[in-house]
């Protein structure tokens, strides 16, 4: 933390300074230069806050030199993480299809979709059982009895299951079934599941809240890294704006700075980001183009049919040839599907 | 639900739109226009959304008719729902102030506070117990030893208690001690704790989320409402925007709005909606200006070493003062303080 | 400007920051912390950018100390700026009222209007001869001959007459006839318009861009007193964001802090703000109680058959009815109608 | 244009919507559903707004049921508008580079600049001549003097230049050095500059306004189409956002959006979209992926001592290093470098 001191202060109010410094258990570095006298907080500062010192009367400025976060920076580990998922480690080379219905409807409908996907060249199976919606009146997904039809589809098909969770009580209930727990943007700041996902040994797939900032993404995986998971995989599925032509705006730069920041591999979900199907594919490019290490694509046989956002699923036929498609970009990246 | 049919759709498109909203177990109504066809979709629409129809190659536009909510709805209830709160009913001519710190630090902190505020004219008292924190090591609050703290203050003072309730396990704790439920702004569409706290008998103060549109806001209320708790106070607290001279972007506009659409309460909370004191009290002055029935104001006798939030508290002298200074505000709008 | 640097930084490095300042015609002031170099730049550094240090190696951050502008701030002159508008001085006690139809659309109801303006206590007359237009299919005003018709609108009433300039090749026909020059939110950093603006001796109305944040705001009023016109008054007229039940987000925090910043006066336009004339009376209420000094109305004696922007425009009924709301309400809070 | 009929209108309410259609030359086309009436408008829409009908006491909603734009669209010109620049037709197969320091800063600097961005593959060579700038105080460019200073590095390099013009004064002036005129994005809605180079016979580079929707970009292209000028290009440079850590949000989905709507080509500047040249080369991946047709990057030998925009610029060697990595990326998607 770095604390710039108003021209013009007492030198009473900038003993309060070093005293607040000193009462939070850490050293102040005061220089006084000949114009602007700065103070630099030494000591363990991942707790404090700007706001704690720019309410003293001395402080014109106060802003952190260094990152709030160390579990999940490439200061603290350098090598990248890796994640198995099926036949893929994701945030290897190989970049990770993770591919299916927005929401688990019938038995039949997630096999059928599931061998569709997995005879296309899909890592693993999306689907939702637990489904956060906005209003009270829409359907919620089948709960248990979808994470058990994604079982099936499982058995049948051998891709590993990415499913969200929703809430701590469903977290043992969820962990049962599915072989990536996904944290949905609504929840991304929900730091109890956090925690609580964060104790178990299955790996987590956190998607960015709606208007989340990188610093607080990355700190909602430290919460999870905290807890000894350090099985993360970051999500970007676009974010809240003015735009209106597409659900949410996909904001591809966090990608390369994600990776450059931290050691965890980044996931893109151009389903939810753009909300529209026929925009789908460009973004999958996109995405690839810019790093990332794997897709999380909404796919549908019927997708005019489907009961939860067919608007932004591909049909099984353009997921084909989708898959097609990426793969000349992603060698072009040196990466591979 | 109304859903515009592109020029030029083949009579068999148009026809299997029609069938799409009857299978929904709705009818269709459909007319055609020299140069534009239009559907409009007639029975329980309250759960459709739009995407479900766009997606059909027949359909130009979906858009609704009416409002997705019911039981929020003034159409619902034309007179105001008015919440009891001390000596205030929340909703009526007088505005209710809910004062105090942003975190119960301990019993002494808060019992002198609720003390000043109680003098100064406050109706109830804000504290959190339970603290949402954007890093994982930051002070997270007190816990049930806040809670009880509360209590001693309450006993002491007779202020009822906000405090803010963070998950379903902690519902009923929280509820032992608390005589208003606040759902965070974060917490919002967390649909699951929504549920819990509509099943109690207590008054919820509901928090718009960061970038929550008021559809979203209102469906959140509806979602309490729905399992049967009728006392839902919406709190505007801010959003996020490009804006960076204050911490979120107050909004006042939704205040008259969320009052002429529904007849449930409103509280500005301009604390956390600034961030930055010295605009607190002006920001006050425009919620009561603009119709707000109550404030929900951080308050600390020493601002300057609150745990959590100190540069956006106000001292307590600065806030008998505001109190002093809303009185003819209230009055010039046929309210009192 | 304030440069921190890199913990592992090179002396060379270092020694590269200091040259890069002093080439720049400053001094650099290097304070060597334990943890964390610091470097102060001394000297006139209001042209100079963070980013013109962030590009060398050995700087972490670079961030200003002071404020990029001079004239308009409070430190350069502490006493408000008052400008005459009729029987008002914008700044001082007794608050403005602009009203009038967004654009001039014939004698007979430019001068109607101003009559019924003026009988309820407007100070003067609003109204377009030049229009932006988002399309370039839309009337956009009727030109010199709209400028005429304010003029006669003038002569009838005594209303002085505030209206928008687009362009320099304008500056001077629109100077002939209007008593404020609006510079309207899309030609907020049109800075050759504002340098031209800054040579006349007009007041100006300076409206804020649609994304404009605060520093930008002050730094394109700072455009027009560098070249000598100190008449200045800054327009709040709602940023663009993903709010949607409104046209704009009205975001009244703005105002106080403008007035502490600076010494010019604020003007609330809450008609293009919400776009809606039914919440237009409870945000002049909020503007004038959170410290505005001037509110800009868009008034129609028949709002359904204006040209322009009728849905925001109140009639002259409910402008009356307001006029008569807004004297308790300025009087509250110190000021007058 | 479709008009949705309040539940409970009367007769005469909607018999005065029929009249105000008429009014405007058009003409209404009235179905009446049992639940809802709904009126279809008929004509030449193209300038009508949805706010000249809500403002009736009968209307409930009112939308556009077609784009307010024409001569853009790909309905108007099916085939692909390519732009001869250089060696590249923009628009076709082979993807144009632009490539240049943000600003003119003597002759030495531009040729040397152009000669290197030239041997690894540019097509086009951009510089500012006359440059926006936020403060007052800060550096314009050198005007004329710069322009020749472009010309001349067309002479020694044989690439064509792209160069911003802000004025109507100075569209002449440019127009006789430039290749390409720019449009920047704070002139984005700058009608009568639109118009302007509107009337030249010299290609347009707009760039989208800060915070400009598709809707409004795109009838900004329209103005100067309907001018005459056929040769526009559209220019991706990023939006305001909440998000910090790039200077502006690259929102990358408008580009297979633009080019599904309108027959014009498409640029993205990565450069002042993200303003952290680390991040410009995934960037422009992503663009070349998502089916940009040119690419505008700032690249400068010595970008540490560039005088406007250092931190966003490639330095040489990173931009041919960035062409060759292009190439693939390219071809993956059917194009060429």
């Amino acid at each position: 933390m770095i604390i710039v001191i108003k021209q013009g202060a007492t030198r009473e109010e900038v003993s309060e300074v070093v005293q607040t410094i000193e009462a939070l258990g850490c050293k102040a570095d005061v220089s006084e230069g000949s114009a602007q006298s700065i103070i630099g907080v030494i000591g363990d500062t991942a707790g404090l806050l700007p706001e704690q010192f720019t309410v003293l009367p001395a402080v014109e400025r106060a802003m952190r030199a260094s990152k709030p976060y160390k579990l999940v920076s490439r200061q603290f580990r350098p090598e990248p993480t890796e994640i198995p998922l099926g036949d893929v480690r994701v945030g290897s080379e190989k970049i990770a299809l993770i591919a299916g219905p927005c929401t688990v409807e019938s038995e039949e409908q997630i096999v059928r979709i599931a061998k569709r996907v997995k005879a296309a060249g899909a890592s693993a199976l999306r689907g939702g059982a637990f489904k956060p919606r906005t209003s009270p009146y829409a359907f919620r997904g089948l709960g248990e009895e979808g994470l058990k039809y994604l079982a099936q589809a499982r058995a049948e098909t051998g891709l590993p299951i990415v499913t969200e969770v929703m809430t701590i009580g469903a977290v043992d209930l969820v962990a049962k079934y599915a072989d990536v727990m996904q944290i949905g943007a609504r929840n991304m700041q929900n730091f109890q599941l956090l925690e609580a996902v964060g104790k178990i040994h299955k790996p987590v797939l956190l998607k960015r809240g709606m208007s989340a900032n990188l610093e607080e993404l990355l700190l909602c995986a430290e919460y999870i890294l905290k807890e000894g998971n350090k099985q993360v995989m970051i999500c970007e599925r676009g974010i809240r704006t003015f735009e209106s032509f597409t659900r949410n705006t996909l904001s591809l730069a966090i990608v390369p700075e994600i990776k450059q920041q931290t050691h965890l591999p980044v996931i893109v979900d151009p389903s939810h980001a753009t909300g529209v199907s026929r925009l789908v594919p460009a973004a999958c490019k996109g995405a690839v183009a810019m790093g990332a290490d794997g897709l999380l694509i909404e796919v549908h046989f019927d997708p005019q049919h489907a009961m939860v956002d067919g608007s932004q699923s591909l049909n099984c036929e353009t997921f084909e040839r989708l898959v097609g498609e990426l793969a000349p970009v992603a060698e072009a990246v040196g990466r591979k599907i």
